[in-house]
């Protein structure tokens, strides 16, 4: 398969991490969104929303939504167990990173990181919505090592994408020891570096 | 099993609709967010999001989450053919809309109508972006009758929740003619009024 990315983007390192963690071989082509590229007629045609990621697959099918990609991707594997209501509660942690954490906690990031904005231009509905998304999974690994079932699955996956990365958006994570001790579970069982 | 919701939601309108046309029983609680009865004690040890819907089933354990509760409900049902790449396809629909449509055209109709809150009120980042979904709509349905494949599924009726009131939002779907047909279509197979 051949995704369309961007290393700079949780969106994108969600499905990298998790194509290498299953052994899956893909070709990466490094799209640059803020140069337009993923809104040429040729990605367009591919994806018609214009976002990365975007994987095309062998037999000319292609997938765009990161946390679908992955869900395609780990179906059979350890990360999706097969259980339908273990899957239904990673689902939730997938539908309410996309709604209620991505939209903030990257949000920020996006324009402090990718459009050099300073961390007072970050609307403080954001900032508020972002916060207490981290605190929500502050509250969660206070008693739990995992969001679903005892190991790594796509709903931690999709989760630690942008909350590792979320003090590049002006969050504090220091207050948050619990969430901290996750991003490091998750980030040797994904094999990368802190 | 038990839902708790708000008839005015989209959000639980999607559980309702996925269950009555499955032929599923259910009780309905009716939650009324602005009075805070999905913040209490009791509501928080269900569903730690304090969001609506919430399933609560027989055996005791409960589901949030509009998508992952609509997702659990209609699996082997014709609202989620078994395919492996249909499913994606509708995942992608689903996680599209709980990102670039739902904070949008829900966001802007839920200032006006629960808020009371007038049409210039609603933030222009949050009317750009939700031109935008609804004109993403528009697009596809200018080559499809449905979101994939040739029947209603659990994307259709994820993406009708608040395409058919995005007016309450300010919206116009006057010159979308090819979503209005869409809803019409979703309406019928749903068997609700216009």
């Amino acid at each position: 398969m051949h995704i369309f990315g961007d290393h700079g983007s949780g969106n994108c390192l969600k499905v990298k991490w998790t194509a290498d963690l299953l052994g899956l071989p893909y070709r990466w082509t490094e799209i640059d969104i803020l140069k337009g590229e993923s809104r040429t007629p040729d990605f367009l045609a591919m994806n018609p929303a214009g976002q990365v990621p975007t994987v095309l697959f062998d037999d000319g099918r292609a997938l765009g939504e990161s946390n679908a990609i992955m869900r395609y991707l780990a179906r059979g594997s350890r990360l999706l167990p097969d259980d339908p209501f273990v899957q239904a509660k990673i689902d939730g942690w997938l539908f309410w990173e996309q709604n209620a954490h991505e939209p903030n906690v990257a949000g920020a990031r996006f324009r402090m990181v990718y459009l050099h904005q300073p961390a007072s231009s970050v609307p403080e509905a954001m900032r508020v919505r972002g916060d207490a998304a981290l605190d929500r999974l502050e509250a969660h690994f206070a008693g739990a090592d995992w969001l679903v079932g005892d190991g790594l699955t796509i709903a931690d996956i999709a989760l630690v994408a942008y909350t590792r990365v979320a003090h590049e958006g002006g969050f504090d994570l220091g207050p948050r020891p619990a969430l901290r001790g996750w991003i490091t579970r998750c980030e040797k069982a994904l094999g990368i570096a802190a």
